[in-house]
């Protein structure tokens, strides 16, 4: 009798998302003259970037002449690419990586869910709380966090409380952790660190023989000059953290598909003799095992943009989402409502006025101004009393949004 | 401290692969003006059809206005591609699929080896033997195989041979087994099983409550009339078998990535409580958690090969490859030498002469006429005394190695 993986039994239902769904749904039922603007998912509006259309173009080209044609790739991706990303993302920060330390992928979602395969299932995990639902997930199914209880927390995951009375800064846990999710500029609260913050998480994390999982999806959202880039800007954290990235948000590639993960040669895990092992050696296995690797023509997409063209196109794709992003927040400031994030970063989470919980403040955002938005308790349990708006829509239907939010919300 | 996944160290070293490239060098080395010819690795050489190419051009433009733009897409695949799969590939055998039974992904390597993670860890594993590696790998990280013997045998995999004494039909277990790997027409060994034998297979699955993991990635080099194309041809199928295909050779896709798994509402795994619960369910579930989906441009490319045009293209395509296969074939037989596969796959299995080694053949096929093909014993114990050639190589290089092997091999 095939038996099946019953972690699986303990996962969540995408509950947050589905219901959301269904509150909108039954909304529009009774008012089907309302205009729902959405600003809820995390989903990106603009087109890719002229300079990618065009490598894209010149790369499918490419794949029609035998000459030129590109079959098997390196599952680890291209050299084209990883070179350029050393060279634009990590060289100038004085960030030194080689080729082999970096893996293309097809986004963040999926190495942040599947890296925890290269750790033992007893390892011990922490995240933030709030947190982005990936990291838990992929942990769920392999066994290593045991059951959720009333609280919405899993038996053996330590939460680290991300909160107001914190100013969103993670503490230290007392206990001894070995897998760290981090994710900075945040999703879902869009706040960041300080390098004196982050350096604090590398001397644990050394000193504990722990690994930093370090998800820098929103870095190129940072506009203020003393926030770190990559965890690779602090002393030491090459021996202890692996960091994602992506073209998602960056270059509008969510329904393109390119991301990369860097694991230096230098991040060790143990054996249970204590042996240190190299994780870049694992992730690699891992990688070419059971991953096909991204397109070529992908791939060349992506390489686009980092030429001169590429560079100024997707500065002004973050520009224009951080036009909204402040337009949001100071939209909301404006009534009374105190934000966070949405500086660095195009989320703004926001605390509910007069201690509403998420789902009431949900309801009534949909009721009374017919916006959607995610009820920031679905993002774990220190996010309930808060809710996150994204800075993806366009340009026009964000200020509605905003307009609506000031002139008719009944605060 | 962070242990690693020490299931990882049971994994054999990439040592095949490796081990040609280096004894390649070396002749290389000592010969630098022979010309080598590469019959060895499953990549194909033509370019991508041309109407696979226009797709893609298509979606690129896309790609470039707000009006058309594609975010996030579902990560089990747009119903624009699976519903064409549905009508082209399974209707017209008489195979009723929904659109929800069909996951579009990056290729059948992943997929059969991310595809164990949905059935528990103490579950076991018959495989045929010669093997594509794949399936073994994804089994060992999970920790379901044990370590590996002296004859290169993991101690919990049931090993299944299939050789020239029982001319390549794998014989049902005496012991009961949980997941079952079949592969036709089968990779490494380019033979087919009849719809009887294959019909013995359902019936022990249906019989242990096993579940058939069927890899149909070269169902489209199928010639013969009476050769099934697909495990669900046959009565009871949807019950207990997975099914997995790929563009990759049929299309060319080998560096543009696209293929998908059939996962039916009615087959099931167990709880330890002995309740049935969908595989669907499961598979759905890793899916939207561990995989970002296909890009939006790929899958309008994969789209493009049930077009007229493409359909056209691709039977030319195969039929190029299909004629160097017969070539290979007819060559090898008319110096006495015996082949298998070849007629309704893209791959010759050969029984070296007079009983040598399968690495020893490799050596007297580099060295006698500059030729690479791929060891039998590299793809499992019963693979010794065999050795692989494919028909993916362009028209000329094919012939000229043939003509080599004709006249030059000394037998």
């Amino acid at each position: 009798m095939t038996k099946i993986n019953e972690n699986y039994l303990n996962l969540q239902g995408s509950y947050l998302f589905a219901e959301i769904a269904r509150r909108v749904a039954s909304f529009k039922n009774d008012n089907p003259e309302a205009k729902i603007i959405k600003l809820g998912i995390g989903d990106v509006t603009k087109p890719l970037p002229g300079a990618v259309i065009e490598s894209l173009h010149g790369a499918v080209d490419e794949m029609a002449k035998e000459e030129t044609f590109r079959g098997y790739g390196p599952e680890q991706g291209y050299n084209f690419l990883t070179q350029k990303i050393i060279d634009f993302d990590y060289t100038p920060k004085g960030i030194q990586l080689d080729l082999d330390e970096i893996f293309i992928s097809d986004g963040a979602k999926s190495d942040t869910g599947n890296i925890q395969e290269i750790f033992s299932v007893d390892s011990t995990i922490a995240v933030t709380d709030p947190v982005y639902p990936a990291y838990i997930d992929g942990n769920v199914m392999a066994g290593r966090t045991g059951k959720i209880n009333e609280q919405g927390k899993f038996e053996k995951i330590t939460y680290i409380p991300c909160t107001a009375e914190n100013n969103f800064i993670p503490q230290l846990p007392d206990e001894k952790v070995d897998m760290i999710y981090l994710c900075f500029p945040n999703n879902p609260t869009g706040t960041t660190v300080s390098r004196e913050e982050l350096k604090k998480w590398v001397e644990y994390a050394k000193k504990n023989q722990a690994v930093i999982l370090y998800d820098a999806a929103y870095e190129a959202f940072i506009q203020e000059e003393d926030v770190p880039h990559s965890i690779y800007e602090i002393e030491g954290a090459k021996e202890v953290a692996i960091e994602f990235r992506s073209f998602s948000k960056v270059a509008g590639f969510t329904g393109t598909r390119c991301g990369f993960t860097v694991v230096p040669k230098e991040v060790m895990g143990y054996t249970s003799e204590g042996d240190a092992y190299p994780l870049n050696k694992l992730w690699n296995r891992r990688q070419t095992t059971k991953f096909n690797g991204v397109p070529y023509i992908i791939q060349r997409g992506a390489e686009a943009v980092y030429t001169e063209a590429g560079q100024k196109q997707v500065k002004a794709l973050i520009d224009y989402y951080m036009a909204n992003a402040k337009m949001i927040k100071e939209g909301l400031e404006s009534i009374g409502i105190k934000t966070f994030g949405g500086v660095n970063a195009p989320y703004i989470w926001l605390k509910t006025p007069e201690g509403m919980d998420s789902w009431a403040f949900f309801d009534k955002l949909l009721t009374e101004v017919h916006i959607v938005g995610t009820p920031g308790v679905g993002f774990g349990p220190s996010g309930e009393g808060y809710f996150r708006l994204t800075a993806f829509g366009n340009r026009e239907a964000t200020e509605e949004a905003i307009e609506r939010i000031k002139n008719q919300l009944k605060l």
